[in-house]
């Protein structure tokens, strides 16, 4: 079990943040948080999420039409923002990713079953990037605010891999971070059976 | 940042888990679980997940019919399987969890966002309890492969919610746990711009 000082660093004090310190972060730890978050689970190891670090102020600046405009501001001024994609044909690396037995067939014929396989997988992914950021010493700041088409149209019309969500990443300035909101009680969000 | 144990704890050695001991989960670790899971960010705080937690044998009996075969005996072996759901009427509980905008309002008239976004929060929502599961010293089972309808029809009639996937929690196993499976290199999964 995890002690006090990290339950509160990757869920209970942890926030989303909304201004950053300009300290950047390098690429050896973009491939530490890739290396800590692929080992989350996903169905039959599909491992659909793909993920594109805009790290560069250029590339950043891509991203700037895409976004809602009160995104636009803490984004520029984040170490690194993720996009959290999806590789629609993330079937072709199961013969790879899950030796056992042929599960590229469940899906390359079923197109309801590969999209909703790799939503479900993808997201699962982005939640482990989350967390992985924040057990490595890096804040968050995740939105869903923004053009999917967009992004997919200026950075995926090579790849075919659609955006998901985006995940700004770098240090943040606390005095920034909004008073929490609340969540649901036990009673609202669970039941025992 | 998280020491090493914790960073094995959380991600790099967990393993899903294929049969487990009989040592029982308390209801007040379920408590603990959500009290953890809920402080996980989700898009403008809307936490559409609902948790369904089989306790019982006689809950989880019920849930037998809508298994994949494979999935059945570690399930009625588990102490607990959480039935991962999402409320599609998520959108009404926003003036209390989001007060500061009426955002109820961007969902109730477009069932498009409201289905997409319910379904990728409760998703990210549903790897937070995965990570806090283990967290508290649990071990998972995630499972996809059910019968979706059938589970819906069996426990949420009344509610209205809809299942995601399916989580067994216990303490595993570790002789049943199958050799780990390969993930992407870095290069195949991420790019840096």
């Amino acid at each position: 079990m995890l002690d006090d000082t990290a339950l509160d660093t990757i869920l209970r004090a942890a926030r989303t943040q909304n201004a950053w310190t300009d300290t950047p972060i390098s690429a050896e730890t973009l491939h530490a948080l890739y290396d800590l978050l692929k080992f989350g689970p996903t169905s039959a190891n599909c491992s659909p999420a793909r993920f594109l670090f805009l790290h560069s102020r250029a590339a950043r600046e891509r991203l700037v039409p895409a976004l809602s405009p009160g995104n636009v501001a803490k984004t520029m001024s984040a170490a690194t923002t993720v996009i959290v994609a999806t590789d629609p044909l993330f079937y072709d690396k199961l013969p790879e990713l899950f030796p056992h037995a042929d599960a590229r067939s469940w899906f390359a014929g079923n197109a309801a079953l590969a999209e909703e396989t790799a939503f479900r997988n993808g997201t699962l992914q982005g939640a482990y990037l989350i967390i992985a950021a924040r057990a490595l010493g890096l804040d968050c700041g995740p939105m869903s605010g923004f053009d999917r088409a967009t992004v997919d149209a200026a950075f995926f019309a090579g790849s075919g891999w659609k955006s998901n969500f985006l995940v700004n990443l770098g240090h943040g300035d606390p005095a920034a971070v909004f008073a929490r909101s609340p969540r649901l009680a036990f009673a609202e969000a669970c039941e025992i059976l």
